[in-house]
């Protein structure tokens, strides 16, 4: 079974992206009323679905993706905690439909109402109702909020204890994923991900979140930004800092995708990270869409570049499905009762 | 001949380090008088360069280290732009003392007296004042001054034109390096060096500098931040926006140092962009100080793993010598006159 753990809902229908554009009108223009969140036919999420993610999820030989809400559309900049509980509402209902429409293909992960500063009540609060309500197994936790200004304090302080807490009950983890770049400076999907992605890691590093939350599981997208790559740096950075090794220190509660679009960069993740802190992951169709002119494949066709790495049958299976049903323990549940 | 094209003067005399703190009293106490920049003796800046990076080099086998004053030092964050340009004075002059001394082993990189959002003037003059007057072959730039607010334009605006127009007259290139982080968030080594080096290179690939200033040249430290283990991203995100492939578009003016501290990282920058575009760098001692336990061996001395590189003689010498060389033409035409 291949489960590819890092999808977003990046083709919602339009009644969805309506509802923000008419979110964004009234904050513009307070005078407005209130708009209701309008909920998308079955037939247009089918249709949203089925011609895209699910598509390609078939033609590359996965089964089942972990899904969530477009990440770069989670607009938690946006202060106003009304509108972010509303909108995260709306996105993880949206996530809620493919999963009922698509329980064989879809698994939900959700999206916090995160705001810059804001308190974390409210994000709670959804996550307790989507895992508890709706049968979601993960959370997505937006590092920086503020879309790169990263006006909240680092992952380790006690400002997201709540939500730590919440995750730990419940038995679900969090993939740590930026938003969209506020800055001319970074772009979204070529510098912000990456950079947000790198200084969380660091932030992990320099703190010991895990001595307090020793089951807490946080997976890093893309590959672990760039730390796979500067393992030396954060090996000796570690040791600098009088921290435990890496292995020990964050290892056993720290992830990375497989979402690195050559397989040179595979190659490299799998050597320093793998086989047992590997997700297999494609983020399709998202940041990087299109094909290598010069093999003729899609950049985010990462399961080849998994299937050119030399693994035992095990090792293959535990970057392909293991590890992410021992990650998300509610998945495996989920899968289990299914006889899968 | 093995040239280190990424050294700072992170051991500078105390005498050089009280005048910085000289200043920043000054900017909390203005009615003190201003500090004068007192110059180390030489025999002060030979110990701290025997000691230490000389020490190194001589130990590592490495013949010519390309130096420039301490990055996290350069302190451009403090807005005010007397304090910059006679710390960058000070800085520039305290590097060129190592030149004088050691003019053998070291060539000098300068500091600019940028500041967040400041005019390039100052910057300019000093750039001039270093190459013309004092033999400098290359400059530092700070795309982030701010150090971490990204309060200025990216690389490619026109607000950053007047220097380039100076590098090119003065056929000098910048490494593009920033200084402290100022956020908690953002792990000046682990995370602040590599996010810039990860923006600068995606706001040249947005952009079209090259086009504009095409004999310009630009050194990302830090084996290229995320760059490299993250290409396939960067092939795709330029074919999606519409850009020239990397080759064509960035990487006849963009080159990436080795201060990559594992072995695969540095197999992994070769594979992509090995053999002409790489440079030979260890920034010693500098982000990463002391051994992996696993082999005994420092951290960050970089010969060791572009030595178990499987290079031809001639790309070993180009990834060791000529490539700096050629980057470098200053560099090139003081050890030419040397008979080196």
């Amino acid at each position: 079974m291949i489960i590819d753990c890092h999808g977003h809902f990046t083709t919602a229908p339009a009644s969805h992206t309506g509802f923000r554009a008419a979110q964004l009108a009234r904050l513009a223009g307070p005078a407005l009323p209130a708009p209701p969140a309008t909920a998308a036919s079955d037939d247009a999420v089918r249709e949203a679905i089925e011609n895209h993610q699910l598509k390609v999820l078939r033609e590359r030989g996965g089964d089942l993706m972990l899904f969530s809400p477009q990440a770069s559309a989670m607009g938690h900049d946006v202060a106003d905690p009304v509108t972010a509980q509303a909108w995260a509402r709306a996105c993880n209902d949206l996530v809620h439909q493919v999963t009922r429409l698509f329980p064989g293909n879809f698994a939900a992960v959700c999206q916090l109402p995160q705001t810059p500063g804001g308190s974390l009540d409210g994000c709670v609060a959804e996550l307790r109702r989507c895992v508890e309500e709706l049968g979601f197994v993960g959370t997505n936790l937006n590092p920086d909020p503020s879309g790169g200004r990263w006006s909240d304090p680092p992952l380790t302080d006690e400002h997201w204890f709540p939500l730590y807490e919440a995750m730990v009950e419940l038995d679900v983890p969090a993939m740590i994923h930026v938003s969209a770049s506020c800055s001319p400076n970074s772009h979204t999907l070529g510098s912000h991900y990456l950079a947000a992605d790198t200084a969380a890691f660091m932030q992990l590093l320099e703190g010991d979140l895990f001595a307090r939350f020793p089951t807490l599981r946080l997976v890093i997208p893309h590959g672990g930004g760039a730390v796979p790559y500067h393992w030396g740096r954060y090996r000796g950075l570690a040791a600098r800092l009088g921290r435990p090794p890496l292995d020990e220190h964050l290892m056993r509660n720290v992830y990375f995708d497989t979402c690195v679009y050559h397989a040179p960069g595979v190659r490299l993740l799998h050597e320093i990270a793998g086989p047992d802190n590997v997700l297999f992951a494609s983020e399709m169709l998202g940041a990087v869409r299109g094909s290598d002119p010069a093999t003729g494949h899609p950049w985010d066709d990462t399961k080849r570049y998994v299937d050119a790495l030399d693994l035992t049958e095990q090792d293959r299976r535990k970057v392909f499905e293991l590890n992410t049903r021992r990650v998300y323990p509610r998945l495996n549940a989920q899968l289990e009762a299914a006889g899968r």
